[in-house]
């Protein structure tokens, strides 16, 4: 999924922060960068990050993403780094047996999305690579989002967590705006995109049917009579799903042309292949 | 998020194939099989993987996830990993100005549990590192999937683009077995009722599609070579978007068949009308 378009400034609108809980690897620091940056989450606070702060790998495995490692704050406790945050969404891959309620990415998009819009700040945590976070940290939290996944093989990584959270943050929000996809014109339901043609009038798209029903006459397809009925009507079936563009209309016209030129075309090029061959 | 129970089994029911199109980095097969492994997808296909298979570094990134690497499956072309697939996801970051519905990874993880459900076998398409798809490749998809991403940052590596597609399919699983909406309507949408024949596979489809390139150029539809390819990939996507049965493939191609010879019954036909009018 490569594409991001340059010309475009960066999203900067309110929106969760995201917290990584003591992260050991630089290079998960960046990549998580990256992921928030993929979804226009912008504010990344650091509590406690083993190999210290700044980290050059962070950096450079952040793809490009460097205003969020550049504004990265570091802070030694978690109190410190959710001080000015009105809810908590706590990232955990299994239960913890706690008495929390536990809500799934796709409900904690809608959740943020409503609090953001009604001037709250929300945070994420996210835990360590290994050990995820404590339940001393989790109690800090006022609610558990864990995805659902294949419980026998159920370890995200870091970036992966932020990623899942970020589409889910971001998706809500485009949703709300009225878009499926923002880049995209609204569509509904599965739509076409129809660069520089239009879809086929009934007029258009009849016409198509009724030439290739004359060729399909003169070529003796339908063998039957009786048959011809229940194979056009399949035939309309099938070229009518395609919901076909004018443009394409044509081409299927020409297409129709063409092939039945094609036999004339294959015994002049044998005859002429035995002509060179009987000169040569 | 971390956690796995080992002591749940692997989720090995019916699921989506991950396919691969020409990945440069072992790291990133890795980790695409470990995303896969998260969300129950167990069948990773590679087209042309630049370092050749199998790969060291692949099965070391997939922390843990080795039966997927170990089983994946090496392809020269498309077509021969596509051939036994019924359905096709081609995963895009930007629009491709082409002809081709677009969905959200919902719809299409809604789209896949209804395929796979009814016994369809279904891909997803995943592009290269840094130039993701060709359109050739998009071409040979039935439907485009486009995560709503930032679009000052759009830029999501494989295994993330792997890990959203996956979560959406596993997602999607999870709530229809009642976990948290009711029932999932009967896919929206063009869905395919096919009462006495079944989805064409792309094998079928394939052949169709050489069949009519090969009458085309014997009528010479392609007038110059420059434009052919464009010529028949807009010819592959408006077929693609049927959703063509093999009932209606063989019903094609006999069409082309039949057509191919109009030219030479229409002059036959001449030619007995004007024998019976000189008679007459």
């Amino acid at each position: 999924m490569a594409g991001t378009d340059k010309t475009k400034n960066q999203v900067l609108g309110p929106a969760p922060v995201a917290v990584l809980v003591n992260p050991q690897l630089g290079e998960n620091i960046g990549t998580a960068a990256r992921a928030m940056a993929n979804f226009g989450i912008h504010e990344l606070r650091l509590m406690d990050p083993r190999d210290g702060w700044p980290n050059e790998k962070a950096l450079t495995s952040s793809s490009g993403a460097n205003w969020i490692i550049e504004n990265a704050t570091v802070h030694e406790t978690l109190d410190d780094a959710l001080k000015d945050v009105n809810y908590v969404y706590a990232t955990t891959a299994r239960p913890r047996g706690m008495i929390k309620e536990v809500i799934t990415p796709e409900q904690a998009g809608h959740d943020m999305r409503a609090r953001v819009a009604r001037g709250e700040r929300v945070a994420i945590l996210f835990g360590r690579e290994r050990t995820g976070l404590t339940n001393d940290e989790i109690s800090m939290a006022d609610v558990i989002v864990t995805a659902p996944v294949n419980p026998a093989f159920a370890s995200i990584n870091i970036a992966q967590a932020v990623l899942l959270m970020g589409y889910e943050w971001y998706k809500d929000q485009a949703e709300s705006l009225g878009q499926k996809t923002p880049e995209l014109p609204a569509l509904e339901g599965p739509g076409l995109q129809t660069p520089d043609t239009r879809p086929a009038t009934k007029e258009e798209l009849y016409g198509f049917f009724d030439h290739i029903e004359r060729e399909l006459d003169i070529a003796g397809f339908f063998k039957t009579g009786d048959k011809k009925p229940g194979m056009m009507r399949n035939i309309r079936n099938l070229f009518g799903r395609a919901e076909l563009t004018e443009q394409e209309v044509r081409s299927l016209r020409g297409i129709v042309s063409s092939l039945t030129r094609a036999h004339e075309r294959r015994k002049e090029s044998r005859e002429q292949q035995k002509k060179e061959h009987e000169e040569g």
